[in-house]
């Protein structure tokens, strides 16, 4: 697929969870991290995602926060994903980081350039990407 | 109204299901495309939102997936509209690339100029511009 | 905590609203005004978020749309914040804007330079600032 989605994620659905109009789905990464993703149970029936299925998830750069220092709080993010910070490309106002995870996958945020200077972000620096479950957009073949 | 979302699609409302909290209205457009919104139930009732109702259906740009290649994979996206890219604004980092619909109307999506070269992105290319029902804001008159 | 998401804001948790998967959380701002983030049900559990607590509740720039004008329009989004515009960054494609609430906290909105164009932004204009329930990460200390 050719999609402008930044981030694509092969993974194994390894969980279902279905509600009144929005339905949960955990999505395995081949390096080990899950991600969750949040979309209609229409489409849980449209695409006909059962678990055990092959999955792309696909997660746009800006819907990405990056956090370098929690200083003792917890995110209601669902998706918040360990790494390291392999390269930043500053723009005029943003810039796109590319984090490298613990799994070898790469996740790409777009932050402001204020946001670069406030975290510091630097190749070789330690950080983690988040995004809500309602970010994630999951892509099924056939 | 004058608000900063890039699209702005005027539609008429043709269904609307209600779910524990969250809702789903599906707004049909002038050129026969269909719009799905995913909005909180409080917000059906503040807005007293009904089938019938002309709707404005709000989009902010950089929701917006480009596909232009499916290979064979089906999105769980709920909006999926296709058309023709009829311009490339290219920025620093991000570019605006605007997509004409079928029905007339046009949408733009905020995307990185990695993804414009990835997928060759140019005026006159045929492409989708996807993204999911809660992305959309829906504004109602009175 | 350092985080890349241009709005943080610290407020005290009001009310908490649970659905079937999702639940809605309304956040009460030094300020005066109220924001509502939509999370899922099982981060409501993971954060043990209750009625009291303090929280930060964020929200990145990109998804936040600019309002000048209602033109007799109502906005589905949950969070409609009043204020007046006290900066305009330009970029080549995007701009970022700062707007300052009428409690006096600032709110950080990117859009195109086009929407800046359109609306007029310019230091001292008033603007409300519009975001989903579903935009909203919270952070909850300990």
């Amino acid at each position: 697929m050719k999609a402008s989605a930044r981030n694509q994620f092969e993974g194994t659905i390894n969980d279902v969870l279905i509600g009144a109009v929005n339905a949960e789905v955990h999505v395995g990464l081949q390096g080990g991290e899950t991600i969750v993703a949040s979309i209609t149970k229409d489409s849980i029936e449209a695409l006909g995602i059962k678990t055990g299925m092959s999955v792309l998830a696909l997660v746009k750069a800006p819907q990405v926060i990056i956090v370098t220092d929690f200083g003792g709080y917890k995110l209601s993010a669902r998706n918040q994903l360990q790494g390291t910070v392999s390269e930043v490309k500053p723009g005029k106002v943003n810039a796109e980081i590319d984090i490298e995870l613990k799994g070898g996958e790469k996740i790409a945020a777009t932050v402001t350039n204020d946001s670069v200077n406030a975290l510091g972000l630097a190749k070789g620096k330690p950080a983690t990407a988040a995004f809500k479950a309602g970010a994630v957009i999951l892509a099924i073949k056939g």
